[in-house]
């Protein structure tokens, strides 16, 4: 009996861009890319508009790619003030989304999700891609760039849920090396 | 003729406690008490079920007290990192049932709403109480107590629509007053 497949649907939130990744799959076995976009809400628009379209076009997502599992990036406010309060709020309407179509969600951090797919929870913006484009069996990075990170999302979700342990031990080499710097 | 009354429900966010006020009336005339309560997500559940549940209970508010107008405390990120973020997820939820219901909703941040009801940005949450419990004509405070900023929230919005420049005037008295204080 082989196990079925998993199909993650990442969403990299945010208000003018929010990335999308749908991807299929299992640990150890090769994934799939299923779809990939972005949706974008006018910045002049009022922000209750924004988070209703955001609403809608999610809920399209969802019900045209049918997830098992939704993975949303989960968001700091350590950065920009004014950015992160719509980021975050973006983060809560796919929360939302999933929760109202009874999809588990599940929320990784960024480092997390560099671990995940490079091995470093410290990885730039193009290993990540680049990784995404070699993981995915694609001949080009996907395009929008937005997505990529979606895409990295789901991709750090199958293989957790697989138990695999690669984003652990590289969570924890990062850790100990922070730990040597902040001694020296 | 006389100019229809004004129905407002104020939403003052939050996850674990989000404060919900109606009141009906005018600039310039009595102002009326609706409705007044709190909708409570447990804190133990994952933060989906949260948000789902604020949004039910939102709508819920919405439809029974069919307002003409929804007004939300703008949310700032100075204070507690981890506790904003739920504020501010909270807020666009608020925003959110909003939209979808087609009602306008308006943000005010919580000096505007403390200006426009006893006439200082920098009162306290006691002197608020107070003076909602006056402006509503009430023999005591509203309770539960978190509904009070929601109250107040709503009688800031009934007066800046009636074009009331009592809020402009206390703002630019505290901002007079603060340039003051730092010059000295």
């Amino acid at each position: 009996m082989s196990q079925p497949l998993l199909r993650v649907l990442g969403v990299d939130p945010g208000l003018t861009r929010c990335g999308i990744g749908v991807i299929e799959g299992l640990p150890g076995s090769p994934l799939r890319l299923i779809s990939v976009g972005v949706i974008k809400t006018p910045s002049e628009d009022p922000l209750e508009q924004r988070l209703l379209r955001l609403e809608r076009e999610l809920t399209t997502w969802v019900e045209e790619n049918k997830p098992d599992r939704i993975a949303v990036e989960r968001v700091f406010s350590q950065h920009n003030v004014r950015t992160v309060m719509g980021t975050g709020q973006a983060a809560g309407i796919a929360l939302l989304v999933a929760a109202r179509a009874g999809i588990p969600v599940v929320m990784h951090t960024p480092s997390e999700v560099k671990a995940a797919v490079t091995g470093s929870g410290r990885a730039n913006k193009v290993q990540v891609a680049e990784m995404v484009k070699r993981l995915l069996s694609l001949s080009e990075i996907p395009k929008p760039v937005d997505s990529t990170d979606a895409l990295a999302l789901a991709i750090c979700h199958i293989w957790r849920g697989g138990g695999n342990n690669k984003i652990a031990t590289a969570l924890a080499a990062e850790k100990s090396r922070l730990a040597k710097l902040v001694r020296k």
